[in-house]
């Protein structure tokens, strides 16, 4: 796994944490019979090589290789595709009611981590599945640290108990005192709420029981043979159980034990060393975070939200450079975009930070609690585009679309990383909801010093016979093109709304268009439409499941290429 | 309440059930200062009344009159639009925390009832807020039902406890005897976790503390003196709140009281007899949940999952016939698709019966649980269309668009109540994600009997130089346009896939294509682009918040009339 992702990439520090136990599931469960399923599936390096995946894990992340992630069509022993997190103890639930229904033997297991639990589709599972007589068993693997570091009030009581080694002989010690000692028998008289406050302080396993679950632990998840005797019990249960198991994060590797958080997604890096070749220029989410924080020095109202990625997102510096206005709500989308909702019908201007593929985890609270009440709120739509070696479950290539059914919604696509920053400014300054998306790596530096505006498109080279018009990362990529053919470009800084002014000049001219966009197709029908009887191109991507490999060969497959626009060009001329 | 309900139809039974709780909040709560959230809003009414709307609430409901849900742009003592459940914590999270940032004094404060408990927003919210020095206060209006009967493992908890009307006595009386008497003793020498077990099942306030919430309650919820201290204390606290309540649904009308499930959203009904006036025919939801009743007899596969509308969606009878393949899962929209993913894993057909607005919820399920594994989930999309009174929150007019951005994923659309049954036996047959999506009320009947495929599109009337495609509920409107302007009429039963076959048929005959669809536009451009360079034109809704009013008159604003139709082909003919 070190060797691997060295090489490739990946996330190494929570699927050094699972070994062990991964190798007490397999022990104990029958798979593919007992069903495994992986919560986000970072952890699951160990099930794979285990389960007849050795020899090909040198290819993890490659183009045609084994995915990051559990996949079904890889192997039988992937229960259950993942990627996204909390939802593993969702789907084990379906399949263990299924194990009722048709009467099939064996257990569904969910194996989750403790950010999961910032998830509300945890808890729906719980609630849904607790005191059901169901073959189902949840192994919270308690690493202390999810993505990045805890947050949520359950999340911390977990750790306040891990710091306790004795922590099972410490709380039978403290529950009898209370109840034996002449403290504990005043507190019993009179103040009883009290003593069970105190109590409750020390028994995380409460929460479990609350939810109808048996629970069990917490064990020590490196001890292979405890594991394996707990996971025998709770087989033999048949009703939902919790296993609770502490493991360290990165265990094996000393740098990823030092670092867990920088090894949790990690790019190539030296073995030896533990180092990863430094980035020669800011990332896009790094110039979105500066300029935030920047713009928060002077803008109080001005509040950052993540859900579990502070790093991931860029706004590291923003929550050390302004605390009290940084809100790390866990790995909760939905509530993160309606808390952001609330802050804004208060005053506030909050900005939320997401992968365009966890966004589409808070779409109906975009739409129902920002945008029909106009409220200003900002969503920094990060990894929107391609995103290379993580594979389908975390392409951001469907939310011009899904974004475009949503109303009174400003969506900008800057093409340079000057104008993401003009952009923010102009979202924030504006006070309505709006969505700033911007692809993985590093967009181009500006060619050009045209004023930002809400529905104004920029004019590269004059409108033509042929004109593109392109979006975000598409534009760098059409600057040869209409170069070298003497052809029109447009940049489409807004995908909502379009430019009519253009569009008026395009339909006007009278000559051909050709649309290039990093995502399923949005602009290209909606320009389509509104040049009829113009002829209109485009290259995007197909409306699919879109497989690793790099974001260039990604981009090769489908024709989001400066050849690929040419041959339409020349062809259709 | 009672006489505007009866003439307007609403939300009667939870309004009435939260009368007293609102008078005691406004006299301890100063609003606007204080921000009341009104978790989905069904209990508003009350609070409408008392805040400067007494004389236009005889409105409630109507076009350009009071809505059914609170709205910020009708009193400013409606702090935040709501209608979808479990937003008014995370809501009133960042409500409070804006306070804490921006100095200003007052409270947030969410009045959530016991059903919202089931969305895992709420939890996400209570994780966040928990333990934070924030003026927040959560009042759990515990009605023992929320929309329909209690489910999940927390709320039945929670109902357990209600029965006992002593319940403070009660579990002092208890806790003090598992501490001081011989059997306490005993267990807590010899079985510790077994006798916390015992405390947690009489404790349910141990859940919100668990989440860093002190806890007051549970308090008579009709009792305003007790409500008045209770909210002062809870007011005084500046840290986060749980003030559980108890109350009856529906109280002080004897129908209600009797049947408040049926008086939860009820048409026009006589004041005397508590009797609404009977359909004269089975509505799309009926027709649904009676054909597959029917369907799950011969096919053992079928479950069918709800989330909180066994009513709404037609599932009752269901429910009744095959219990052991009946789900509902509390108003958790995300897991019951995931849930439905992993039985669809193991073998099973489950159908999930939504309503387009809140299927909003599960998009991301949707695509990545089931579509990227393409498992054989059917997704009953009910309310899809213009819903009438309830206006903007509950229009399903966006799916059409949000789910073309999904891969592997077939839509369907009835145009008639027999395509209907005939489409949903089709889409458990082909195993593969689907979604039908139907409109509230009454589909016409069959005028043809072509059998219905996936991807092929019914020609009622041949294609000419002008060719109308309409789907769903457009195809009746349009019938008569065709009929008198010698027209072609197509019924596009699929929405994805297109019909190729008929699409090629109209490229090559060359007339003009007008596209009728009740929601914001997406077959339009997709079929303008397709068809390039033919004249296309649409009637479609514009992507903006559609409010209240009869649906007639819905689809008159927006010109999703014969007439419109006409006009359209005549001018541009």
């Amino acid at each position: 796994m070190i060797e691997t992702t060295s090489r490739t990439g990946g996330h190494l520090a929570s699927s050094l944490g699972a070994v062990e136990m991964i190798i007490a599931m397999h022990r104990v469960f029958d798979s593919p019979q007992d069903k495994l399923v992986f919560d986000v599936g970072h952890q699951a390096y160990a099930h794979k090589i285990l389960t007849g995946r050795k020899e090909a894990f040198a290819s993890l992340r490659q183009e045609g290789g084994i995915s990051g992630f559990p996949k079904h069509s890889e192997s039988e022993h992937d229960a259950f595709d993942t990627g996204h997190a909390s939802t593993a103890v969702s789907a084990a639930v379906g399949m263990a009611r299924a194990k009722v229904i048709t009467g099939e033997p064996g257990v569904a297991v969910a194996l989750v981590g403790d950010g999961a639990m910032t998830g509300g589709m945890f808890f729906e599972a719980l609630d849904d599945a607790g005191q059901k007589e169901i073959p189902l068993i949840v192994v919270l693997n308690d690493n202390g640290m999810s993505i990045s570091k805890n947050v949520g009030s359950v999340r911390t009581r977990l750790s306040s108990m891990r710091l306790n080694r004795n922590y099972v002989r410490f709380k039978r010690f403290l529950v009898r005192e209370l109840d034996t000692s002449r403290m504990g028998k005043w507190l019993s008289k009179h103040m009883d709420s009290m003593k069970n406050r105190i109590k409750n302080f020390l028994l995380p396993d409460l929460l479990f029981e609350e939810f109808g679950f048996v629970y069990l632990g917490p064990i020590d998840g490196h001890d292979i043979k405890n594991l394996e005797e707990v996971f025998r019990r709770a087989k033999d249960v048949r009703a939902p159980v919790i296993v609770h198991t502490i493991t360290q994060k990165g265990r094996g590797y000393a740098f990823s034990e030092k670092d867990p958080e920088k090894f949790h997604g990690i790019a190539p890096f030296d073995v030896e060393t533990g180092l990863v070749e430094a980035a020669v220029s800011k990332s896009n989410s790094d110039v979105f975070g500066d300029a935030l924080t920047e713009l928060a020095k002077t803008d109080e109202r001005i509040v950052a939200i993540t859900a579990a990625m502070p790093s991931g997102t860029g706004l590291k510096d923003f929550a050390a450079a302004h605390p009290e206005r940084f809100f790390d709500v866990g790995i909760a989308e939905e509530h993160a975009v309606t808390m952001a909702a609330g802050m804004a019908a208060c005053g506030l201007r909050p900005v939320v930070a997401l992968y365009s593929s966890f966004l589409q985890r808070a779409y109906d609270q975009l739409l129902h609690d920002v945008c029909l009440q106009k409220l200003p709120v900002v969503i920094a739509v990060d990894r929107a585009g391609l995103v290379g070696a993580d594979g389908e479950t975390h392409q951001g290539v469907y939310d011009p679309v899904f974004l475009s059914s949503i109303p009174n919604l400003t969506v900008y696509s800057p093409a340079t990383q000057q104008e993401l920053v003009h952009m923010l400014r102009l979202a924030i300054d504006r006070g309505e909801p709006a969505c700033i998306r911007f692809n993985r790596g590093r967009l181009m530096q500006s060619v050009s010093q045209t004023p930002v505006e809400r529905g104004i498109w920029e004019v590269i080279h004059p409108i033509s016979d042929w004109t593109i018009i392109a979006s975000g990362p598409m534009v760098e990529i059409a600057l040869p093109v209409a170069k070298e053919l003497g052809v029109g470009l447009i940049n489409a800084r807004t995908l909502l709304p379009l430019d009519d002014g253009i569009l008026d000049q395009l339909a006007e001219r009278k000559g051909k268009v050709l649309v290039a966009e990093e995502s399923i197709a949005y602009l290209y029908p909606t320009i389509a439409a509104r040049l009829q009887p113009l002829t209109v191109c485009g290259v995007h991507l197909p409306t699919a499941a879109i497989p690793q490999g790099s974001v260039k060969r990604q981009r090769a497959w489908y024709g989001l290429t400066a050849e690929k626009m040419k041959q339409v060009i020349l062809e259709e001329a």
